[in-house]
């Protein structure tokens, strides 16, 4: 089989592979399309601090089972699926209390094992989820980057009382825009992004009102509007958006960031508490397919609206540079197996 | 009637003024018992960022109604009650959602008007809630305390599989230590304190283990016991602590912090969201008397535990110095009118 392999940092090749044979307890997937993320690029650049090298990347990814490992049965052979990245091992705290995605012995399909930028991936039978026939090949591969809005939005519990302001109009930003909307009806989404073209796809995509945060200030225009977010969403995850956003925050509002940055970041614990304020953090997603494979059935959220671009895997390289570099057309690539 | 006034910080004179009268919706307390909290030296101190001057002190109050202003029901005179100091708006945001601990119009009893050290004061009638005749007065002059750790716990959803990590076994400590252990049924309490006499009180109060980290590092000592906590209050409000607590807790955790610290504090993303950790701030209390309430009259808690010393009204200021600097013996102190 073909795989997409960095073996190192900067260097990546489609190698031969001889297929991978499932376990016991796995699946095999016979992969048809799979999606680009900002987190494959950061393997590719060796920025992912969690990455050994040689990986094949992706963990967004769909395609048909078409082996089964011991203990599996038979008939799941034909499904049309999606991948759940994590894997877990069950029994420590956070599996305990359903947070598998912060297992103690967490391995993540595309980074910790290989994934699914390869003509077939193996992983545990219960991560791989059916996708009902309404949904199409494209829409499915979304899934997983919806899980992550899912899992951030799940956490922070929006309600029609809350004026949203979402950082970032790149995936991460559009898919929490989308959930929002047509989700959890929230009363109002404000997105600040730097890049005009985002901002016009944050509207596309169910936002209310767009501010271009490259050269104003944030809080003066929401001062100016009256506006103060009780609920906000980093998907920028730049360090410096924490602390602005405690400060542009209403009392008893709800911060949620997914950044990992490892520099410094300065707080005020003042600014926090006399708000009581509270910080979520997510990552990845836990268990969360089901309930986006059951938005997308009931057509609450629209992902076809986030996919610009496909390329065959053998254009892997050209991909992820226009992934990386085109910020202002691109936002989801496909790639096709 | 009587009141302890702080005219200007360093300036505490027990005034002669006229009683006041309770407004429409309002009655008025002729309180028997009060209770020293470390805000009220604050507020004495020039420390409190909330406090305008002069102002009566004094936040946790118990008495009985003996006169209410216009709209309010007769039969209420008599009633033994204790003051919510939160005094809200009702229609804000945070109102809205529960929170009227941050309400945009927020008044504090004995911070932002006047307080409880006096032999009256006016409240909304809301706000004066009946004590069972089973609570003592002493008891339950204690409910407001108890409604600080209700309040965090009750954000923090602590369970049966929590082992939690409480910093500072002052008053906010050790009513946390009972509420968790009373109330909520954790699995373990660790209590990290820098006074021994602090720790003997955690231990009385319900700690399974006690950390003195005045000479020793608290993450050896836990790393040695192999524990990582998932549930961490910081009951000591030193802006250093949540960094610590950052570091020390396990993936999926949740942080308390209650502390109003201006200064820096520096905390890196890349902790905070690789375990996916929540960090809740609690200031004062949203509706938790009828909560406390209930845990006294069941004796889910054991609040006569806490109470130390109790002095004549006349000696406040001897009162307040004992509660400032003798953090050995002393834990709560209460004033009798």
């Amino acid at each position: 089989m073909k795989s997409v392999t960095i073996q190192q940092p900067e260097k990546l090749v489609i190698e031969e592979r001889s297929a991978p044979q499932p376990l016991p307890g796995e699946v095999r997937i016979r992969v048809t399309c799979a999606g680009i993320c900002g987190s494959d690029v950061h393997i590719y650049r060796g920025h992912n601090p969690f990455a050994k090298y040689p990986r094949v990347i992706g963990h967004e990814f769909f395609g048909l089972i078409d082996a089964v490992g011991e203990g599996v049965e038979k008939s799941r052979i034909g499904e049309r699926v999606v991948g759940d990245p994590v894997v877990s091992c069950g029994h420590c705290y956070p599996c305990a209390v359903g947070r598998p995605n912060v297992c103690a012995e967490l391995q993540v399909i595309g980074v910790h094992r290989d994934g699914g930028f390869s003509e077939y991936v193996t992983l545990p039978a219960k991560n791989a989820h059916v996708v009902p026939d309404s949904i199409p090949d494209n829409e499915a591969t979304m899934v997983e980057p919806f899980t992550i809005a899912a899992n951030i939005c799940s956490q922070m519990k929006p309600g029609p009382l809350d004026t949203v302001l979402i950082y970032g109009a790149g995936p991460m930003g559009l898919t929490s825009i989308q959930v929002l909307r047509g989700v959890y009806g929230v009363k109002e989404i404000i997105v600040a992004d730097r890049i005009d073209e985002r901002l016009s796809m944050a509207k596309a995509n169910g936002a209310d009102r767009v501010i271009n945060n490259a050269n104003s200030d944030l809080k003066t225009e929401l001062d100016a509007l009256g506006i103060r977010p009780t609920l906000i969403i980093d998907a920028a995850c730049h360090p410096s958006i924490l602390p602005e956003a405690i400060s542009l925050a209403s009392p008893a509002a709800r911060i949620g960031i997914m950044g990992f940055s490892s520099e410094a970041c300065v707080i005020s614990q003042q600014a926090i508490t006399s708000k009581e304020l509270t910080i979520f953090s997510s990552r990845l997603n836990s268990n969360r397919f089901p309930l986006v494979i059951s938005w997308m059935t009931e057509r609450k959220i629209q992902p076809e609206k986030l996919i610009t671009h496909q390329f065959p895997y053998t254009q892997v390289l050209d991909a992820m540079e226009l992934f990386e570099k085109d910020q202002k057309q691109c936002c989801k690539v496909l790639l096709k197996f």
